[in-house]
């Protein structure tokens, strides 16, 4: 999986300006930038009368939409998966995802804390708490960095979230579930998945390799 | 890979009208069905402002949104995959795929033909051509059923699209192309996948496993 950081801060904070401050600064560095956004109501992203739209009134389960630059997908699911499944199955070809919302997860976290909406952190106890992006002095918990300070929190983002871990080379999902997988078990899937299919037609220079696999 | 049948015909034939007729009866027939939309242009899903756009705008080369029901998916393509790719990468836990257009795919197609839009069909000389719905009559190539019969083309797609071919166990992709396989080659890829992973924690008596794998 891609390393992921979560912007997380009460409502009206600030979480998304930030979030689209870290993914120019992000993307300008080089590093192919994804984005997860944690809406906890519903949302509606079709409009009425489109062909899509027409499908998922239909009845269709998930929805995707392509064109030549890009694609859509509209998927119910029922049970919401969380931001590391999200990634494993969504964000496999990029670099580094900034996640928007998820505070109750363990990921590294940035917090946004703005005075003019509420100067009470969130996440004040949390271990996983990287930073805060803050105009409240004396917060403590984590080191702070100002609202706009983008280069500083990319900074730490590289150091601390994309270079303090080696980039995993296998990606494995159960049943709908990120499994985590230590250094030699991801040796062996890696090299017996390349050595099982590079006879196949086409896979002999394969860079990236995707099995699915369903029990009979 | 599911199965997949294509509905292809002229503009403003009625693509979109069968899709939706056909999509209702295989659901009603406790199928799990999906779908895929061509579009030829560009489209626009996302509403301008929303955090979700707000975060594509930034340079977010994929965005996801999620919410307990349901999610949605925003990505950029470098090259458009075709029907398979995207079926093995998004539609892998559904019964059936109903795509609208890729009348250039050898895909099996029903083509819809409306005599008030135009009496030439465009797919007559196609032998992957499984049927027309037309309110024209004389068409070659493939028998005709009514605009409005669902019932008969769904039991047309259950004969021949989803009884005719054992649903793949295993589904591989190699550097965004979708691979088809042999039945040893499947058998062997799909045992040695469960194989590999039975002894890690929470794959015991998992039902779906997906392995991802990047050379280093």
């Amino acid at each position: 999986m891609i390393p992921i950081v979560a912007i997380v801060g009460r409502s009206g904070s600030g979480k998304t300006t930030l979030v689209e401050g870290l993914v120019g600064e992000l993307t300008a560095r080089g590093l192919r930038v994804g984005t997860i956004k944690h809406d906890a109501h519903s949302f509606e992203i079709d409009k009425p009368g489109k062909d899509s739209w027409r499908h998922k009134e239909a009845g269709a389960r998930t929805v995707v939409l392509s064109s030549p630059d890009k694609l859509a997908v509209i998927k119910d699911h029922g049970e919401e998966p969380g931001p590391a499944e999200l990634a494993a199955e969504y964000l496999t070809d990029l670099d580094v995802a900034v996640v928007e919302g998820y505070k109750k997860t363990d990921l590294p976290k940035i917090e946004v804390v703005r005075s003019a909406n509420s100067p009470e952190p969130v996440c004040a106890g949390d271990e996983s708490l990287m930073a805060y992006a803050t105009d409240v002095k004396g917060l403590t918990g984590a080191p702070s960095f100002a609202l706009g300070d983008v280069k500083g929190l990319a900074d730490l983002i590289e150091e601390k979230v994309i270079g303090g871990e080696f980039t995993e080379t296998v990606t494995l999902t159960v049943d709908g579930q990120y499994v985590p997988l230590k250094p030699f078990i991801e040796d062996l899937l890696r090299e017996a998945v390349i050595g099982m299919t590079r006879s196949l037609k086409g896979c002999k220079d394969a860079e990236e390799i995707t099995i699915r696999v369903k029990k009979r």
